[in-house]
C-alpha cells in the first residue's frame, strides 16, 4: 500500500461508513472496485471506513467516519475498514464488517447485476448483538403465518418456514440482514429497529432494488 | 417447473446432497447452471437434493440422497432442495443449506473463478446449532493467539482478532464455514468436528482452493 497525499474534501462527502452502489453502472471496465486494508482496530472506535481507488489498496486513499450522501464526485469506489457500514440509499444494499476488502468482488456478493462502485454508505447504529429480535409474516401488512427469530438463520426452509418469500417484517430490537437465496447469499436487505419504528409492511419497504419477496436467510448485524 | 422423466443413473453418482466445482471451468457459456425448487420440506428428512440442468429449474431433473462422487457424466450442473449439503472432494467447496437456487449465482457467492457447475457432493453429518464450538489459532499446529468460537461470526477482526488470517483450527464439535471476507463473503472451507477429529493444523488441510489462511468470518451450519 503505497502511501498517498490525502485529497481534498470534496462536495457531498463529510466522511462516512457504508456502501451502497448506484443503479446504473458506468464504471470503466478497468476499475475493478478498490481495495480495503485494516490495522487492526481497537474495539470501541467510532464508525471508520478507509478507501482506495484501486484494488489491493492502491491509488489514492480517503478516510470517513460518518455517513455519505454520494461518493460520485470523489472518484472512489469501495472501502472498508470501518464497523458496521450499511451500503444505501437506493439501489444494491451491501451491510459491511470491519475487515479487509481487496477488490469489488470481496464486498459484493453474488448479486445480480455488478457494478464495482459504491455511491454512498452509512453506520449501522441500532445494530446490538446481545438483543435481536425480529419477526417475520407470510404476507405484508403483518398478516398470515408468523416467525420469530433470535439468532442468525441461513436457511428459513430449514426452520420450516414454508415457501421462498417473506410479506412482511417486524424488527423489534437490533439490525438485521435479510438475504435473497440461502447461506447469505443473493441480495441483501438491511432491516433495522430504528427505521420506521422497525416496520417493514411490505416488499417494497427493504429497498428499491427488492423485485420479489423472496428472502431465504437472515441473519444480525453485530458490533 | 416442466414434469421430465428422471434420466437413468449414470456411473459414479449413487444418489447426494452435496456440491463442488472441478478446478478446470468447460461449461459452454449458455449454461448459466441450473437450479432448483424445494416443496415444503418436513423436517427430520433425511439429506435430499433436486437437480436441473438449466437455471429456473427447467431441463433434466434428478433427485439424489445420498453422496455422489462425480456429477460429471450426468451432464447436471447443480441443485438443492436438501439439507446441509458440501461442495467438496476437490477445488472450490460451498456449504448449501436447504432452500432454493434458480441459477448458479445463486449457491456460487462472491468467488474467485466461476465455474457453473457442481462436480461432487455430500452431505455434513456432523453439524450441530446447539453445540457448536470452535478454536483458532494465530500460527499453524494450534500455536499463537487463541481464539474460542462458539456463535456465528461475521467479522472476526471485530472481535479484536489482528490481521486477517488464522494459522490453524480445532473444531470440538458440530460443523463450521470459514470464509475468506467478513460477512461470509468469498471462498468457503468447511471445517468439521468429525474430519481428522477436528483437527486443521495448516491452511492446506482446508481444502486445495486454500491458497492463503485469510479467513475474516466464520459461521456454525445448523440443521
Amino acid at each position: 500500500m503505497r502511501d498517498v497525499p490525502r485529497p481534498g474534501r470534496e462536495p457531498g462527502c463529510s466522511g462516512a461508513t457504508c456502501g451502497h452502489q448506484p443503479g446504473a453502472p458506468s464504471i470503466p471496465a478497468a476499475k475493478q472496485g478498490p481495495a480495503l486494508a485494516a490495522p487492526v482496530p481497537s474495539r470501541g472506535l467510532p464508525p471508520q471506513m478507509v478507501v482506495w481507488d484501486e484494488p489491493s489498496f492502491q491509488g489514492r486513499k480517503r478516510e470517513f467516519t460518518a455517513a455519505c450522501d454520494s461518493t460520485a464526485e470523489c472518484g472512489f469506489s469501495t472501502v472498508l475498514q470501518g464497523r458496521l457500514l450499511h451500503s444505501g440509499f437506493q439501489g444494491q444494499q451491501f451491510v459491511l464488517e470491519r475487515g479487509e476488502y481487496p477488490c469489488w468482488e470481496a464486498w459484493s456478493g453474488s448479486n445480480a447485476y455488478h457494478v464495482p462502485r459504491m455511491g454512498s454508505f452509512r453506520p449501522i447504529a441500532c445494530a446490538d448483538r446481545r438483543e435481536s429480535r425480529l419477526a417475520l409474516f407470510e404476507h405484508e401488512n403483518f398478516l398470515g403465518r408468523k416467525g420469530e427469530l433470535r439468532d442468525d438463520c441461513p436457511s428459513l426452509p430449514a426452520l420450516g418456514w414454508a415457501g421462498s418469500a417473506v410479506g412482511s417484517f417486524l424488527v423489534r430490537s437490533g439490525a438485521w440482514v435479510g438475504s435473497q437465496y440461502p447461506g447469505y447469499r443473493g441480495f441483501q436487505y438491511i432491516l433495522e429497529s430504528d427505521s420506521h419504528a422497525g416496520r417493514y409492511p411490505h416488499v417494497r419497504h427493504w429497498g428499491s432494488h427488492a423485485q420479489t419477496g423472496q428472502i431465504q436467510s437472515l441473519r444480525r448485524v453485530q458490533h
